[in-house]
């Protein structure tokens, strides 16, 4: 049977989240809806990983396997048609059999966007968040200092304990085997007139990243200092850090994997299990 | 009692349009809920014609008068507070007495977005409609000719009777006294890798900008000659012209008025009035 991954973008502001639930719009629900209407088979497409209510992706990757043999281009073609705009497949490869969007990830990246409501100037009057914009960006009621977020987010870079920006997923039964994870990059940049975070890591605990972000905005408000970042990760407590950021700023760019020449090599091989973390 | 201008911006994709109606969310409707939740006075703010279901504003402009006397920054950031972010006030201004936002309203500009999926080059694949971009813009499933859909749209300037191009409101009992109006300019141009159709008029029957479109978008397509414009207004027949464009790639991006000046100079005298168009 062919093995299938797609790259899928999708605006998440109406669905709960990726993960099928009964009688609730989700991504994984949708897409297993479209794949049978397209091929009339009954799958579940794997996931990188779970996203939350409200988070968006631009390159989130599912797999699956399917009987019927299409060429790639049709079935893209075909699950486009039958999917709402606001899910797109953007790219449909055939896969190894040994491929797996959730096992096989090595490395994932996501963006966060603020839109920076308060000028640095603060005689000027605020600045109003486009309505166009709302479901993409936190529309920010403090000001951020890049420089002080930056100083800060350089702090989790490397292998670290992330209890502290860890929340209980409800939808998961067990604790994480492990809440350390590696951070491989953590800046802040502007672009387009938003304030934006972008994260590349080894996996991502639950709301991980929305914990990092409520957090170093706290640090470019002046709410917490930046030197603080060591001492929150070392106390290993959820009540250490800051605020959690809401989900609609919050998009997964990229999920990077093995080549799949590599893939093949190493099927026979048991592979370290990442974490499937709700972020 | 002051009299206020407000300029709107709002995503209407969840709104049943502008005009208020029971147990619907709506823009007017939702924006009196706020003025009344900031001011506790029941008004109902008058547009300067009403949007339909899915249609967005930049610059939709509302009057109303109120006994309270509130400073107009005061005033849009209260509104804003009590708004969904959907809705965005961007400018609050005392206003002259005579000043109504349909009745004062002199020239409307209104923006097509069109997504062009078909590439000009047929054997390249089409494009893919970014999920974020949906709500916003046609998703065209035809290459349209930009320079067709120039050489079309140019054909509408001056004054006509637009009958070809107005659909039946079923909100409106009574048909429009005339269905003359004057178009000033009407052009399509590229940005940031969108199609976008420019119209600015006196005034706009109900669905006259998205029967344009459609038009113009059968010429660029190929289906309808150029030439054929001239004779599609002489028939005053729905039937001559091409199809309705979507709801979604339509903005209203901008509405004129006399100077609030000459506005007072004028009170006394009686104004023509311009059409209230569901556009």
């Amino acid at each position: 049977m062919p093995n299938w991954k797609l790259t899928l973008a999708y605006d998440g502001t109406d669905f709960h989240g990726w993960q099928v639930q009964p009688n609730l719009p989700t991504i994984q629900g949708t897409l297993a809806a479209a794949i049978h209407h397209v091929t009339e088979e009954r799958v579940l497409p794997q996931g990188s990983g779970r996203t939350d209510t409200g988070v968006h992706a631009l390159g989130q990757v599912a797999s699956f396997a399917l009987e019927a043999r299409i060429p790639p281009g049709n079935l893209l073609r075909a699950l486009n048609r039958a999917l709402p705009p606001a899910i797109r497949v953007i790219k449909a490869e055939q896969a190894p059999q040994a491929f797996h969007a959730r096992h096989s990830a090595r490395r994932k990246t996501y963006e966060y966007r603020i839109f920076p409501r308060v000028p640095a100037r603060r005689e000027q009057p605020d600045r109003i968040c486009p309505p166009f914009l709302a479901p993409f960006a936190w529309d920010c009621p403090w000001h951020v200092d890049r420089c002080r977020a930056s100083a800060a987010a350089a702090q989790v870079v490397g292998e670290h304990d992330f209890t502290s920006f860890a929340a209980t997923d409800p939808e998961v039964n067990e604790e994480p085997r492990s809440f350390v994870r590696r951070i491989f990059a953590s800046t802040w940049h502007e672009e387009n007139g938003l304030l934006v975070y972008r994260v590349t890591g080894s996996g991502f605990l639950h709301h991980m990243v929305r914990n990092l972000v409520g957090t170093f905005v706290d640090a470019g408000a002046g709410r917490i200092e930046v030197e603080a970042i060591p001492r929150i990760l070392a106390a290993r407590s959820r009540a250490a850090a800051g605020q959690t950021a809401p989900a609609r700023g919050l998009f997964l760019l990229d999920v990077e994997y093995p080549d799949f020449a590599d893939l093949e090599a190493v099927a026979s091989e048991p592979v370290e299990e990442p974490q499937a973390a709700q972020v």
